[in-house]
């Protein structure tokens, strides 16, 4: 029994790593994508049908993929211990749910639209591009606070005093947020600025300093980033290139303490030489 | 007496060097900050009323938090020394004015919006990074006059050609200066342009040589600040390394002049050996 | 009869690798970009028939200039080996296109537009900077893959949710993409978000998320190709370095090999002569 | 009287060289443009008058200031031999254009606005700006011819394919190159291309491919002028590097020399004592 299953997990382990597999899953998820795009089209109701039982297809493979790189585990719960499995297992998971119930007809229509999301953990590129990505999110993280700050306290400011103005921009403090963050994407953030100068001429300070702090900051985020990953490749570099170095300083170190112990030879057998005479 | 007080500031500074006190200052600011964010929504009384009191309430906790940290310094006047001790008192102290006063009520309330700033000085992270934003303002200093001396000279130039156009937006050259800072954020710039074009039909040159100067100066601006700071982490780090390099470099000179007094040994003692002879 | 040819060949090349004809050509060119630009100008009919002439002339010339390259190539087919020739000539070929057939007239228009393109190839800094940006090419072709599954999927969830509300913008997936696309250049962005909001209250995080993802990921890509392409430089010049250096300290470790040999020597003198005694 | 003209320059090289001359040439230039600022408002006849007072003060007092530089050099004509000389010349000498003249009226007025570059060759730091900012323009000129071509192409093709859609926009191949320089700043892009869409549906190709193609060269652009930048800097570094480098292995071979040197003198006098023997 346990020798057939054996068998049965090398048989699939060899299936899901054959590489034509592999190309047949990029295919298909390719295929999937182009299948959720083409729903988003009026169709007329015989293409709609086959799109349906395309869609039954798509997530029956994606099922029976899934469950033979589980199976092919040697140990099961190993399976969840990479990131990309569990990734592909929840995507693969929340695509199962029917879309025939009416309330979460939408809901359903959702979760397969990131079934394209495979496209990442099946092509080893992208898989390395998002983990770069992802290593650079923490040092992201307290500038995206500062920068949060900054926003919260000219929304603060802006939805006290602008509130009489436009209450649909600066209402209340949610509202002067998205305001803020238009104005920072610079979309039309002259008319924003034109109608409060109206009651407060002095006004464009508020905009130009909010302008200039979120520039600044970003600017110097930007730079902080980029300085930060290349000291840390820098570094690993150096670190490589100095051991190298070190080597050879080793080296001649080393050739110096027998050069050393030749010579203390040499004069060891000068004076026993001349303790004879 | 002297000794108690001497046991209160021990006391006190245990207390603010508390892990969980310093949680639960960065739980208030927050809460602080909440609270001025309810504030700006349209609430009925009965909230207003609990709103109030919690102001209040935050408001001593953070007189209370200063008086402690003063308290606990060792000697009193050196708590000013430290710019971000500077920072919190002025901020806990501006948010002390009363709101009741009814000309005062907008001013004290965008003081108590400033306490969210405590977060920074509370936070090492964020310290960290505002001290490395100071470093760079110098630096862009030179550069923001040159980029001011483009934006005068447009603006006198274009507040003298097109003021009859549109005074609103050429009218002097404080309006001017606003409106070569909108087309330099590109914000509905042809709108500005094609009317000026109407009646000076080459006036797209005044506009598009505006541009390209600032954007040529800005570009620079972020290459040259980039490798500025670049330059000196390298040159720190280099200088490092060359210390290291320079100690193998001594070890390696050191063991040649032994080898070389060995020699001479060596040689003394031979033509020692060769008199004898 | 095959040395007049190899003469003619000689004379040929001689002549395109003429300093003069080469600047004529330039000239030439920049002439054909003109005649390109009058004919978009509405004109009289007496010039119209200058500028066919001159155009007629041009087309001459350049069909005169690519025979002459070809014919002075020692073997003719090696002049397809070269990128930069088979771009030349494809451009004059497509340029051969008569202008008389009605339905194709826009067509041999369009096609003589990119004469101007020749520029690139006769002026070797720009076919430097070509070659350059190509090189980047594929570095960028798994980021923009990635930007485009994140434009598909936003694009997918659009057309679905949005599709009711305006179906000029999110009719299907393909207008759907277009409009992402007009959000991620900040185009009038808020007048699409408020259009959603409207039926959506909460449809203001679809466009934020989407924003913030496609910024992240493109400040990403940048960096990431800096550094590439830092980190390609920084090497190989490091193994330059490298190579000298590994010469200095391959000098000193023969020179110590050396001495090495001289020390036994002495040594095996000095034996010799204490066996003597 | 050639001694005393020699005193006079001495007496006006220490004039112009004093720190507090400097400094009231700066508060000069700074006053000049606030003068320059204060005629685009509209102001009474009174204080007009006394503009117009301060105005030619300042033009005379420039005046002054260039003569003294002039007289102050030992050579004359080594004054038009530095190339911020020439520059603050021609400015002074420019703004000397009486105002009086009906038509010239403008031009004088615009001439004297330039007066506040003087500002750029009296600050040190902006001339050492200035002066690394032009570095970059050789740089940069061949990639803005690139993009030139660029958009010459799409103007040509715009102008041949949009020219009945809107005349405004693609009358001729001017107006499209400037249309296509505001699609190039996201300027209401959008607006223009659905215009053309509806008669040619086709036509986002055209723009999508203009922005990506601009877009992709210039952002390498910016990364080619910071690596050119870059890799100078250090170039020139390691070259100093490299010479202390040099030194000590030449130190370390210098030495070993003389170690062979002695070595061979030890080998002598034992191949003479065994000899001997």
């Amino acid at each position: 029994m346990s020798v057939s299953i054996q068998r049965l997990q090398n048989r699939l382990f060899d299936l899901h790593s054959n590489k034509l597999f592999e190309t047949a899953v990029i295919f298909i998820i390719i295929f999937s994508a182009l299948v959720t795009g083409v729903k988003t089209y009026e169709i007329n109701t015989s293409l709609d049908q086959t799109v349906q039982w395309l869609d039954a297809l798509i997530t029956l493979f994606f099922l029976f993929e899934v469950t033979i790189r589980l199976i092919a585990e040697p140990r099961t719960l190993d399976f969840f211990k990479k990131g990309w499995n569990v990734f592909d297992f929840v995507i693969v998971v929340a695509s199962l749910m029917p879309v025939d119930g009416n309330d979460t007809v939408l809901l359903a229509r959702l979760l397969r639209i990131f079934r394209v999301l495979r496209l990442i953990s099946v092509i080893p590129e992208l898989r390395v591009l998002i983990n770069s990505l992802l290593k650079a999110l923490p040092r992201m993280g307290y500038i995206a606070l500062l920068m949060f700050i900054i926003f919260y306290i000219y929304a603060a400011i802006g939805s006290s005093l602008f509130n009489a103005i436009n209450p649909d921009l600066w209402g209340n403090i949610s509202v002067a947020l998205l305001t803020l963050f238009r104005i920072s994407t610079f979309e039309d953030w002259t008319d924003v600025m034109y109608e409060t100068m109206t009651v407060y001429p002095l006004s464009w300070i508020f905009y130009l300093t909010f302008i200039f702090l979120t520039a600044f900051v970003f600017l110097n985020m930007m730079i902080g980033v980029v300085l930060d990953v290349m000291q840390q490749e820098q570094k690993q570099y150096d670190r490589e290139r100095d051991d190298s170095e070190a080597d050879e300083v080793h080296y001649i170190k080393a050739e110096m303490d027998q050069l050393s112990a030749k010579l203390d030879t040499i004069e060891t057998l000068l004076r026993q030489s001349k303790r004879h005479d």
